[in-house]
């Protein structure tokens, strides 16, 4: 057998064998304990399919890190990466290069509104900080505003703006960062029982939050435009507007984070676009930008915040801003996005295929408690009850209900993205019609068991 | 004429224009007001060379921001780049893959003592963060000591730890980081007159440093093994063992930063290595590990740092940590620079052609207060005045006569790497002796400029 980077599955075998033997012996990993780690070897990856040290095939409904959305090695990529590899691999962020400069006229042409700068970033805590910098200093404010149920990032600020309990660990109280509830209808704050009257209570939740930390201390409010980690919970129609609003009404910043939901993951190139008009100040933005193939990120800025500094410095840099190598992978990444319609295909799937087939599995399976999404960006709220909406999982836990449920997939040739109580769907956004049913078939299977907890 | 990257210059200069063109559109660069900014474009580069729009050559004597150790372009790691690129470009940090693994592995292999696990972060900043949780974590206190004159990245904590007035405008008081006085015996801040004397005097100064700040507040002491940036201050012999003596008496971490000053830069793998037998808690890498080829950094973590997170789990992580594709390139670099020696050669090219061309130079030119350096890390401390030491730019800014010097530099072909009233002449580690003497050569020749300006 021989795996599609051309390896015999002997040779992949031997060579994973090896990388496991030295992974536990000399990898420290994201997020974990240590000691009891077993990470699975990947040694070759195709479109949506990744393969395991022991040779077997998997389906990628999680996109990686909820990265790879032109699938994996995608040919255009590869090869784009391969030339500039040949002619120029790094120059400073101080000088200029074709590479950095296209990249950036490719994702302005993009980015909703008149944000045409873009400060380049190795990947998205990186551009989130700088947000935050640009933020403070334009604003001359330090306080930053974040929802509950959120992820931004690892390091310090981006850790404490983070709405989910990997903030507590890093949480001295001593950030500047402020936490609000954002619109959630289904485990709704604000004892609401329509779209509508979550979003305005929400909205009205904010104010008084604003209010109440005081309006000329907040530099920025910073904000997943669809929560991706936390449970991609599509905020209703008008929020972000409403959003908007109170940021213009009080000078602060808003910040859209799409890191996760950018390019092409909700079937737009940018998850605000659900929004109409709704333009944020800045956005950050990575995984998709050049779907993780070399790490990038960035933000992408607005007229008034760049103009900031357009004669006092900007205090922030870093080694690899506007790498020649990782932005001529977002040339290449965006370019075949375009040439490809592979939004278009995003948006068409999850209309046409994965809403349908989850709402569908919905119908049948009591563990769903609520699906929620739209593009290849889905997530299936299991719980052990429908009618209290007690998770399978407690909030910041696992079960064993969930560890069944995800190894089956697993098993089966399934691979997920899993948060607490939660199975995201989140496959690359190349995904054709059969894969989506192949995955959807799995699912229905492995959910039996979780139906079983169900009382 | 044809580029080393087979370009034609005419086809090399009109993709400049566009580039300099869409930049100055839509690129928002490092720690600049942008308004002013008139960057120089890189079209192609090799070995200690680049070529700039006008298809001028420039030996880079900064080697980028001081990363390029292996040079530009080496072919071992463009085709590493190229063969990972089309095996696999990415995984997700939870999953193994063979490229992260053998990378760890031959870092670890390098580092000193047992530091032999590796977390893989995107570059220096981000494992300054990481490094600097671990230690928090590992000892359960907060505040980090690091030194004036001294750089640690562009992110929150990192530009807080920072000692140079880049840290300012981030600087609100609430980091956790104190700052001291480390030893540099040209501008001594202890009175002293011998090497012996400011080493003796710093330590005593750090002691009582941590006795007033409170042993049992510190997590950890942040040094540059060698300080880059800041002004490449060998310590004085001592200096780091009684850094590490105070850390164990005090159950201190002792993080060396080595992301400018790591893998060849100073002619050992690692700076720390000058001084015989001190090994650190943790060590922060980047830059030389795959000489920016692709986007990395990472720390190096001790048996006892690592056994704090066995059972519970690190609360950190990023998308790309330990990316097949960096870590290819630092796989194929490390090797690269054992085959080659490449180690040996900038310890050889320092001892033996730089370091006499400069104290040569310095007994030549009066603008010349001080040569310090070692390897291929040399600072050029220039004054107006050798009697009072009155630099020829204020700390934290410029002058007229060093912006002409450095053009000058640049007009003659030579690229240097800069800071307030510093020349720092950091070429890749794989200089020859003749490309040694030729960047000497324009230096003479464009001292004169800076000679004027003295008194
Ligand atoms: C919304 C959001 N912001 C920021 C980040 C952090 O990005 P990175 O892991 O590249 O630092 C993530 C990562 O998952 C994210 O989903
Ligand atoms: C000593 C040191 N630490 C940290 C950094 C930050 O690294 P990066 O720019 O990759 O974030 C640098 C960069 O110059 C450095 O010299």
């Amino acid at each position: 057998m021989t795996l599609p980077n051309g390896l015999t599955q002997e040779a992949a075998g031997q060579a994973a064998a090896r990388a496991y033997e030295l992974d536990r012996r000399h990898v420290f990993h994201s997020w974990s304990a240590q000691k009891a780690l077993t990470p699975m070897v990947i040694t070759a990856a195709q479109g949506c399919y990744v393969w395991d040290g022991a040779g077997h095939r998997l389906l990628d409904f999680s996109s990686q890190l909820v990265n790879t959305n032109i699938g994996h090695q995608h040919p255009k990529v590869i090869a784009a990466i391969q030339e500039q590899a040949a002619k120029l691999c790094t120059v400073a962020p101080q000088h200029a290069n074709d590479a950095r400069s296209e990249a950036a006229r490719l994702i302005a042409e993009r980015t909703p509104g008149e944000l045409n700068r873009v400060f380049f970033t190795n990947g998205g805590a990186e551009a989130v900080e700088h947000a935050v910098r640009m933020a403070r200093l334009h604003t001359g404010r330090y306080k930053v505003l974040s929802r509950y149920r959120s992820y931004h990032g690892g390091t310090e600020t981006a850790v404490n703006l983070t709405g989910d309990p990997r903030r507590w660990p890093s949480d001295h109280g001593n950030a500047g960062t402020v936490h609000f509830f954002g619109p959630f209808l289904y485990r709704s704050q604000f004892h609401a029982s329509t779209e509508a009257e979550e979003c305005e209570r929400a909205l009205a939740h904010l104010e008084q939050t604003i209010l109440f930390e005081g309006p000329q201390t907040i530099a920025a409010i910073v904000l997943e435009s669809i929560p991706g980690t936390a449970g991609i919970m599509v905020p209703p129609p008008g929020y972000l507007a409403g959003v908007r609003e109170l940021c213009d009404r009080h000078g602060i910043v808003f910040i859209a984070d799409e890191v996760m939901a950018g390019f092409g993951r909700t079937g737009k190139w940018f998850a605000i676009e659900h929004a109409p008009g709704v333009v944020p100040d800045l956005i950050t933005f990575a995984k998709g930008v050049n779907s993780g193939y070399v790490p990038l990120g960035g933000v992408a800025i607005s007229p008034d915040i760049a103009a900031t500094f357009d004669d006092r410095p900007y205090p922030g840099g870093l080694t690899y801003s506007g790498h020649p190598l990782a932005t001529a992978a977002a040339v290449a990444t965006i370019t075949a996005m375009a040439e490809e319609r592979i939004v278009e295909n995003a948006a068409e799937i999850g209309a046409r295929v994965l809403g349908p087939g989850l709402h569908e599995l919905a119908r049948r399976h009591p563990s769903i408690g609520e699906v929620r999404g739209t593009g290849v960006f889905w997530a299936l709220e299991l719980v052990r009850d429908r009618a209290t909406r007690e998770p399978l999982a407690p909030y910041g836990g696992t079960s064993p209900a969930m560890t069944e449920v995800v190894a089956a997939a697993k098993e089966a040739g399934l691979l997920l993205f899993v948060n607490f109580n939660r199975l995201h769907v989140v496959p690359p956004c190349v995904i054709g019609e059969s894969e989506a049913k192949e995955g959807l078939a799995i699912l229905d299977q492995v959910l039996s068991l979780a139906d079983k907890h169900t009382v």
